[in-house]
């Protein structure tokens, strides 16, 4: 792998800013907030960020750049594939707690409802995220789909999970805004108090970490070889598993692919570059 | 040009969303808010959001996506590059006095300034926007660097530039969050009021604006090709520019490149594959 120690100390870091971001976020409700609980108060909503950044941020970071880890180039594709979706699934999972935590704290308070900005945000980022995953479940997983539809899909695939995993950091850099501003007794957030200080450097961890994850995942020479993936294809049987190459995303072509045709896939790429290029070079 | 109409349709899609999306940013202060001045008061504040929405959302934007427009590529890269650099410091121009408006208004009105996470992530941004103006400038107009520098700088220019552009979407939608509970009498905004309403769609709009950006800018088929720049090139007398092609962004590298080989730089990349690579597919 080119630049190996590179990925290593970026993949090092992502993780570091990833736990940290998880950790502050537990301080903050831990020790400067209300704590943690189910009763309808302030410690229920304080799930809402817990979860939105352990899940919709560090586990979904995780997620995109899975494909990217050196050492699963031997797994199988196919096994990859239910590890990427399985990580976003949980992540699903936390972020749909995390807005019942709010919603449930708003209505125990008689707070509206989806009045505010991030409100609008973050709730069509969760649909389309749910949309998303269903969509690559049924196109990617599933064994129906013809090669086709595979690449004329991955590229709205790939790019749209980025641009959803983007979106969900600026939601919550606007989340993480409104409840200092709400929770600080009034005019206090501008004269920066500790919590102040706090959360906003738990708002550049998560900037930084999801720079990092970003590069990590559009950097062409740290792209799954196609070459491996297909022979592991082979073993387990010539499963047609579509242009998944770029399923988390690239900007370059993959210089392996020229040597490999072993089945109707691979000869379908051959056949039309249009696919090939569709599926190799769909992305971000 | 492949998918010409496509392209048609979200570059007049981006068109009419960011000129909305100014359109909302000044009836927002003209109509709700107390109009524009330069006196030190809420008036001169409002600078801001409509200085930053037009400078550095749209602009920007359109910067990013100068070098797509296939009427553009018959004219030189330098004319391009010029463009391309010159919309950009209109960008940071305009950033530069809507937060001199900001600052000003705080100091008249004994509000602290820098101290919100807002302050915090578009102050930075504004000072690596400036940085990669001055590198891109340095490194891509200025006839001084190598081949091999511009090969190495090209894929971290493209991919901040992108990465920029979001994080400014991200502040911006900040800016709006905090201006519409300070704004809005103490609980108002959370009973969605017109304004809350017209401001909360200003945001949507400005989301939904970077998109199409992005998926415009990040489309390998939609880049410039190097054959014709590279023959321009020659027109202008072997000019070198560098590995320029890429310097919108890409995922792909581009089919036009193996015939072609004008000048040093044409030559430099055919004896060395790995510069051609990260000139072509550096990107996002």
């Amino acid at each position: 792998m080119e630049g190996y120690w590179l990925f290593l100390a970026l993949l090092g870091s992502a993780l570091l800013l990833g736990f940290l971001s998880v950790l502050f976020a537990l301080v903050w409700v831990l020790h400067y907030r209300e704590g943690l609980a189910w009763n309808g108060g302030a410690a229920e909503f304080n799930w809402h960020p817990v979860l939105i950044i352990t899940g919709f941020v560090f586990v979904q970071g995780i997620a995109i750049i899975v494909y990217r880890l050196p050492w699963t180039w031997k797994c199988s594709k196919l096994l990859m594939k239910l590890i990427h979706a399985g990580l976003n699934t949980i992540a699903l999972i936390l972020a749909i707690i995390a807005l019942v935590a709010a919603f449930d704290f708003h209505n125990h308070k008689a707070i509206p409802n989806m009045y505010s900005l991030h409100s609008w945000i973050g709730l069509t980022a969760v649909i389309l995220f749910a949309l998303q995953l269903v969509l690559g479940f049924a196109v990617f997983l599933l064994p129906f789909a013809p090669v086709s539809l595979r690449a004329t899909v991955l590229p709205i695939h790939v790019f749209s999970g980025l641009v959803l995993f983007g979106t969900v950091i600026a939601t919550a850099l606007m989340g993480l805004t409104e409840k200092l501003i709400f929770a600080l007794s009034p005019g206090n957030y501008s004269r920066l108090p500790e919590e102040g200080a706090f959360v906003n450097t738990l708002g550049m961890l998560i900037v930084v970490f999801g720079g990092v994850i970003l590069w990590m995942a559009t950097r062409p020479h740290w792209k799954r070889p196609l070459e491996q993936s297909t022979k592991s294809r082979q073993r387990n049987g010539g499963m047609l598993d579509g242009n998944e190459e770029g399923s988390t995303m690239t900007d370059g072509s993959n210089t392996d692919k020229s040597d490999v045709e072993f089945n109707s896939e691979a000869s379908a790429r051959k056949r039309s570059p249009k696919l090939d290029e569709a599926g190799q070079r769909s992305t971000m």
